[in-house]
């Protein structure tokens, strides 16, 4: 399978089915929407929303069920962003070569735009026509999966380390512990989605875990050495970053070869747990071997 | 019935399920925890969850079923306050009598409790021993009911238009939506939250809906009757300060007496709604006439 034609299409579908989900610029009040809708659509890769489709797949799932839940799982995203960019925090004025939303919006818009979408994903797993023939003990799991995974076991825990360990020396245990709860939890969550959506058995469940666990940092790793020698112009934000601002990465911890051999062996561990799904997980491991590859 | 012995009981039923619901302050990040406790044990009314009980009760719900729901709309709205006191927002330095969120801890870790207290808000209403023996039909109903509640078509609407009418003319139908969004919403959806586990059918539902409405306005209501005419002792904060900051509120369109009279037409409008009920609604009933009455 050609996996950047897969990710293309399925990147047009959710891209589709976020337009539907979000409330028309034209509502009142329509600067909260336009705000919403500014940050979701400013060309994020959705890998959250494609691995919760795959991992779909891979059980056989073949229908829409899975995307509003996958939508959800990028609306979470993008807010994380949003707040993640405002001064109290990171501080960035541009991101994927964008204007971030404080700097267009202003501060209090930012915000309260990506309190809305926290919000509005939980509305979206729970609408009416979204729920309609599903189990409602699975969806409350899902539920239960997505708000760890966000919460403070899970990405706003790993954000509270960030913000507090810049410009404070950081050993590698809590680098470690920053990335796998930052940025991790909700790409395990976003695998497990797919798995129970899909009717995943124990089995399976577990394998799905540790192809997140496995994918998923190799993601963040993969960043941080894109960071060191990556492209401006496939990245579409400035490199060199970290280092400028003495952020605990991998590359400064154990070498750029290390980062990546770490990399390497963390997707092979992943596709190694794939090993109990036949072809239709051939999309998870497309994207397990994807991120090892990607310049952006 | 004694409503201040009343309120009082579950004031402190709802804090001990709070204080076991929330993460221990020991906890990693400790910071966070720290942050997220603060607020919401900042001497609360604990309104919306005691609404939400009542409501439960006054359709035969007797077992402590709604207690987690309940605290998770406590948790919601001390994320709204602490995001509304931010320096972006009202830049408020105190409420209830003591500093906000961000004077204590800084505006990252601010915004991030906020964010947190919504994302645990979720997390609780799903955890495996809350839903346990639950219908997840009617779980996956309240998560529906609670997110529209406090999103863009309810509070976080409500809070939109109000960051932006600040400084600017605001007309008499614009303050009407800005209360029934910002304040009412939830208010209502505390109601119909107790409505759902209660088991209501559709003839209590709109009951219940029209008592929300009427207390929920009434309370809005009151809240600017107390900024002009209350004690600063008893409300624990600074008094005339809508006027200070030009802000529209209902004593500035209609007057003090008109304002009054409206909130007692409002909550003999709720009282009406509940005619259907036996006198298990007597709390609900109670609430409503000490919204009148109330002096903080």
């Amino acid at each position: 399978m050609d996996i950047r034609e897969y990710l293309k299409q399925k990147r047009l579908q959710i891209d589709a089915a976020l337009e539907k989900a979000l409330p028309p610029e034209t509502e009142y009040p329509a600067s909260l929407y336009k705000a919403m809708r500014y940050s979701v659509f400013a060309g994020g890769k959705r890998l959250r929303p494609i691995l919760a489709t795959a991992a779909y797949e891979a059980l056989g799932g073949k229908d829409d069920t899975i995307i509003p839940y996958a939508c959800a799982l990028e609306m979470i995203h993008t807010y994380s962003l949003i707040h993640d960019d405002l001064p109290a925090m990171d501080d960035d004025d541009y991101r994927r070569g964008k204007p971030t939303s404080h700097r267009v919006f202003g501060e209090a818009l930012a915000i309260l735009a990506g309190d809305a979408l926290l919000t509005e994903a939980f509305g979206l797993m729970t609408r009416q026509e979204v729920v309609d023939g599903l189990d409602g003990k699975i969806v409350v799991r899902v539920i239960n999966e997505v708000s760890r995974a966000a919460g403070v076991q899970g990405m706003l825990g790993g954000q509270v380390v960030d913000v507090e360990s810049e410009g404070e020396e950081v050993d590698f245990t809590t680098l470690q512990w920053i990335h796998l709860h930052k940025t991790g939890a909700l790409i395990i969550a976003s695998v497990r989605m797919g798995g129970w959506l899909g009717g995943a058995g124990e089995k399976e469940m577990t394998a799905l875990t540790t192809y997140g666990e496995g994918i998923g940092l190799a993601f963040q790793i993969t960043d941080d050495v894109l960071d060191v020698e990556g492209d401006k112009e496939d990245l579409g934000k400035k490199v060199g970053v970290d280092q400028e601002r003495g952020k605990a990465t991998y590359p400064a911890f154990i070498g750029l070869e290390q980062s990546k051999a770490k990399a390497r062996e963390l997707i092979g561990e992943g596709l190694k747990a794939l090993e109990i799904f036949d072809p239709k997980a051939d999309p998870l491991r497309g994207i397990a071997r994807f991120i090892l590859e990607r310049r952006s």
